[in-house]
């Protein structure tokens, strides 16, 4: 396993493999769009010859930090993502710098301004929106990345960490379901995101399979935001036959319906049963607790570190996409239908 | 004020001052060991003669880094400071490196580690406890240091920023008193933290202003986290004389006397008025939503992150020791006591 002592070339192994040079570029750079099978030949040419990639075997912890890029700070996942990538960068000898893009206009312009300047071994996003300046600057400064939660889909050439989105909406229903709620509304995330949709077909999937109502009207679509759930669930209140149980696809959105149940002088669990998504530290600190759907975003920040950690070793990263399992929480918002 | 051209010297200035070497230095540093009226003298004097520090000059922009160290990152006010330190280190083209010190053991030394390796223009501690090992390696290092919100009290030699805590418990007790309350039960912070005493002696004088009950028992002590609100709210509801509001000393315990009194059956504000402390955005979350008081975190994570990058370019800042202003906001969660 330690190879045979002569620095192998790229140009070597691609030879050996049948592939180009670019093919072999892609697999140690943990991109996706490298067939499997390809993939599983050209690892085991660059074990067998104990490649490491010089470039970054000498800009290995030469930077000491890594960048963890997002969107906004607005959203209380962020601290559960940072804190999982903070352990175990800080662990590595490595430090955690923190940047949000696109509150302000030219803020990526600035910060890969910043990066250029002082230098990183790995950028992390957490955010959708990948800009094609970003990567393709990236890719020129050899800086390895990954992205956490993507929500734009396939077509993204980097490694990326994701949670069992369809499972976990699978199981929110089911809970419901099983307590005897057959009337069950959802306040779903953006239509556009991946993720919202894995949850919306997980939740139809849990209602088929219980035989339970599968009715567009019990559908409302908010923004993963506190307002929305709230507006979703007086629309799902107000509805002639509502529900009497409500799934939200967010656990800030659940708070939101919690609310709008509270507004209509209902009582949760007794009048409506409420479950959320993500368990954040909030959806214990609600009233009543929350059941939810168990994230595991610090996992998943643990994760994205220790990828963007070997890519910048230039060790080769087990599979370009994971999702980790989520996990349902049940307390106190849900209960058996009234009646 | 462009200075007379010549590189003045510090001693020079303490010369002139007629003041040690070590006080003028103690000064440049934004130490608080210092007689305001020597800082005065010593500042002017820096000023006139257009005084920069050599090293920091030098230093100013080259790590391109400043650190924001937590203890923990399990409180939801740490992104909060966080996105106001980034928001600034951002836009003066500066990365800000998150850690948090106190979860692991031999933590803090990996992180000495850690700074010694890759550099920075200053720290911010969010920490009560800046440990002599931390405080002196930094010294030696000529690294500035800023700390936000200080418990341990007025020992620190270095510049802090705090808020306005005898005001905000003083207002958060006002408007239940200004309500009809005259029996306002208090969940305290920890008795050794400077704030949580604060908080306390400004809910005792607005109560005697108000010739409200002044009563030990109504004052139960927690650690700013939910269960210990939980368990002050629900000891207090089960006081022989229970009181018609409580004031909080923490959104988070806030939201545990919440569901404390729904566990007792009572409604919120019906039954019992709640004020927290702080306005993290969950406590808008709230169902109701939360009357409290406002800490200005972000601004404090920004002005941190200004006097750090001012320090760390050699320029005055304009006092050691801030507290910004607090402000009360009134949402649901309050309203005139029952009958």
């Amino acid at each position: 396993m330690t190879g045979d002592g002569k620095r192998v070339t790229i140009a070597a192994i691609a030879h050996e493999a049948g592939v180009s040079v670019p093919t072999v570029s892609r697999v140690l750079n943990g991109r996706a769009d490298v067939a499997p099978q390809t993939r599983e030949l050209v690892e085991r040419l660059l074990k067998q010859h104990g490649y490491r990639r010089r470039a970054s075997r000498q800009q290995a912890g030469k930077a000491g930090l890594i960048d963890l890029v997002f969107k906004d700070l607005d959203s209380p996942w962020a601290l559960e993502l940072i804190r999982g990538v903070e352990d175990v960068a800080h662990a590595a000898g490595v430090g955690t710098v923190v940047s949000a893009v696109h509150r302000r206009s030219a803020a990526t312009r600035q910060w890969l301004q910043n990066l250029r300047t002082r230098a990183s071994d790995g950028v992390i996003f957490v955010t959708s929106e990948l800009t094609t300046t970003i990567h393709a600057e990236l890719h020129r400064l050899n800086i390895p990345m990954v992205v956490v939660d993507p929500a734009g889909g396939a077509d993204l050439d980097v490694p990326t960490i994701g949670a069992t989105n369809w499972a976990g909406g699978l199981s929110a229903t089911e809970h419901l379901t099983s307590l005897g709620h057959r009337r069950i509304g959802l306040v779903a995330g953006p239509k556009h995101m991946l993720c919202s949709r894995a949850r919306l077909d997980g939740y139809r999937a849990a209602l088929e399979a219980a035989g339970a109502d599968v009715d567009d009207a019990l559908v409302r679509t908010g923004d993963f935001l506190h307002a929305s759930g709230f507006a979703g669930g007086l629309a799902l209140l107000d509805l002639p036959r509502p529900p009497t149980a409500i799934f939200a696809s967010s656990d800030t959105m659940a708070l939101g319906v919690i609310e709008a149940a509270r507004r209509r002088g209902l009582r949760v669990p007794d009048d409506l049963s409420v479950v959320g998504f993500d368990d954040l530290p909030e959806s214990c600190w609600a009233s009543p607790p929350l059941t939810t759907v168990r994230q595991p975003l610090a996992d998943m920040g643990g994760l994205a570190a220790r990828t963007t950690l070997r890519l910048a070793q230039g060790l080769p990263i087990e599979t370009p996409r994971v999702e980790l399992a989520t996990e349902l929480v049940v307390r106190d918002s849900t209960t058996r239908p009234a009646g």
